[in-house]
């Protein structure tokens, strides 16, 4: 029994997983017999295509390739939510399993997906659609189903890690570092969804939502960008021990799930600190389980493919032995998602104060009316003005938020550079 | 339909298993429906136990267990060769799965036991015999089934690593070094089988079958220790840019396979160079893949239960599905171990020489004359004698044993103090 796949899509994954699939060798031993490419679906069936590629598999009726009888397998490397999570639904019902690596889908509807699955009786994997080549669902789903995971904190954003190791490394501003990144083909043209860490909220939700079993959608996650972290915030980051990611967290805490992506203080000898350039790093945590991390590059059509060929061969092989649908069924807990206002972490806070005596006094006095204590400043006199860098204990998001609207109202302080959350319980 | 489960061993990990499997909600929530341990076999029935391990389950009759028509799974954590292989072997002849934790087994039969697994219709489960918490078999076997793997390198062994690390960041004697890790319980009272590598060939050779699906024995690993690493090496090689690690390394040439466990240089960028104290790292790289890192603390009761539970889980998913045994075939290429003479390698070479004119030109002429060529050199006058550091380029193990036999007969050196592999592919 040869097993048959209708690809939708064949852009630069949808090529690469093409190619992987013509190993019919490989394939055939490690999937339990033949897996085939039977059509695929394009948009345009003019456009110059790779000579490997057979002209008479291709189609622009992505609905027709869904329905055939002679498809049994789904798979979407389109991305973006619309039409590819119509397709999916689709197939779905029509009790096709589905393998899809598409981020934005399964972040904004990853959970309802799986319950249709599930009903329907047919699988659906997503491993490319987090990390590309790096596994991460599979092993929090299923290797690591013996423990209660409580954490995962991640670098997630190929990008936003390049940038910023830039900018650390070399002492080139923002702009500089990613007009690189553009040329060096780590930044879109557009670089909004990574920058303002929306690629990264939505990759958190994703594993969250493996590891904790909820339906976190990627809107839920808490999102700050990279655009205000300067030089200055990089060079006194690094005085007082710590390197700056756009880090990725998320912590299971029973009635609510914690999930936040923004600019943190990381402690230099913390793994994640180490992760650098366009790599990405997921460190998971559990009970009893010791903290477990995979890295690796984030990003790229080969490893994707790789991973969506990955999941092709298990669900041929459930096909095969006729248990498809029924391996992991996706069990929600109810759960809510905690106010940002509600976190309590350190902060870390950069002031440009008036070099007077008294000065200093009185914005300390500000930290301790609102209840926040201090763990270390540094301060530089600039001759009229001086820097002023504080890290303070844990501290409720909600009094930070007030110690800055009162230090603004200040006349001692010119100005509050910036204010970037310390991520110390790593 | 609940399982049961038969467990073997109620040592370290055998506890922690106990008590995961207690946690019956998570556990059948995960697994599809309830898992129970039914019966626990234990060597010493007047032992003193911990409280929680219910008394009318424990028995000193392994075979009772194994044979009981009320077990359906067989959870193997006794370790070592004897008894514990003789009573997984019967397991699975009893058509019984079977999960294990046992490194030692496994390294040295687990090809023979994955066929007697296939060959009798069960599933045979061992992600607790290499690296503890961390998921190494299945991402390897599972999700990474989409690439073509051709290397696995990794710090495999904790003992070392930890004392490794303390040699060169604080300075401290091997001796001592030693000894700090047997006092925090990182070395054993005999830590032969850690310190000269025995134990990281082994988890090597579990890990090469499963990535290159081979059938390769511990045995057939290279294998050096670290006992001959010296402070003096150590600062060299940071000097020139590396850090010293011992490094398990398996590539896949095709009809051959590489795999040799050996004190190492690895380039301070990489890493695996980065892989501090007891903390192991496996490095996986495949064709399109981009590397992968997996990366945690390798040892410990808690985690490796985790793992073990991990796959109870898996098999009691299959049990209740019917498909256990047929998961994933043992399908395993007939390849041969490339001797170590074989081998091409960069080398670090220290040497010392009597400080006087055309010695150097006569040690290099050696070099030369071998066919071995110096990539970099750092010599450092002490006196009456010279220490002289070569690092080479890639030169054949053949010619460099030559070349150290030819230098150890000149006159002008006093002595050659180490010799240490490079590992500059990475």
């Amino acid at each position: 029994m040869s097993i048959s796949v209708g690809l939708l899509g064949l852009g630069t994954v949808g090529s690469h997983v093409y190619r992987l699939l013509a190993d019919q060798q490989m394939i055939a031993e490690r999937a339990g017999g033949p897996v085939q490419i039977r059509r695929v679906a394009v948009t345009d069936l003019r456009k110059e295509r790779d000579a490997t590629v057979s002209r008479d598999l291709l189609t622009d009726d992505a609905r027709a390739v869904i329905h055939a009888p002679d498809v049994d397998i789904i798979v979407e490397v389109i991305g973006g939510q619309d039409p590819a999570g119509r397709y999916v639904q689709e197939a779905l019902e029509a009790r096709k399993p589905v393998v899809t690596a598409n981020k934005q889908l399964m972040a904004a509807s990853g959970g309802e997906l799986l319950m249709l699955a599930e009903r329907c009786g047919v699988d659906l994997c997503f491993e490319g659609s987090v990390g590309a080549g790096i596994p991460l669902i599979k092993p929090i789903r299923e290797s690591l189903a013996g423990a209660r995971l409580r954490a995962v904190t991640g670098v997630l954003n190929g990008t936003t890690n390049y940038i910023l190791t830039r900018m650390a490394t070399e002492g080139r501003s923002y702009q500089d570092a990613l007009a690189e990144a553009q040329r060096r083909g780590f930044a879109e043209a557009n670089p909004a969804e990574d920058v303002e860490g929306r690629d990264a909220a939505a990759k958190l939700a994703i594993l969250a939502s493996a590891a904790f079993n909820v339906n976190l959608h990627g809107s839920q996650v808490f999102c700050e960008g990279i655009e205000r972290i300067s030089l200055k915030d990089l060079a006194y980051a690094r005085e007082l021990g710590f390197a700056v990611k756009l880090l990725a967290v998320a912590r299971d805490h029973g009635e609510e799930i914690e999930a936040r992506v923004h600019p943190a203080l990381v402690p230099l000898n913390h793994p994640l600190a180490a992760v650098h350039d366009e790599f990405n790093a997921v460190y998971v945590e559990g009970d009893g389980l010791g903290p477990v991390l995979f890295s690796g590059r984030g990003a790229g059509g080969a490893p994707t493919a790789a991973a969506v060929v990955g999941d092709i061969i298990d669900v041929a092989r459930h096909l095969r032995l006729g248990v498809g649908g029924r391996s992991r069924p996706a069990i929600h807990r109810i759960t809510r998602v905690r106010p940002m206002e509600d976190a309590v972490l350190p902060y870390y806070l950069s002031v440009q104060l008036l070099d007077r005596p008294g000065v200093f006094a009185r914005v300390a006095a500000v930290f301790g009316e609102e209840g926040v204590s201090i763990a270390s400043i540094v301060q530089k006199s600039r001759g009229e003005f001086a820097d002023a860098v504080f890290v303070t204990h844990d501290a409720a998001e909600r009094g930070m938020r007030r110690v800055l609207r009162r230090l603004r109202e200040l006349d001692v302080v010119k100005s509050v550079a910036n204010c970037v959350r310390v991520e110390a319980t790593l």
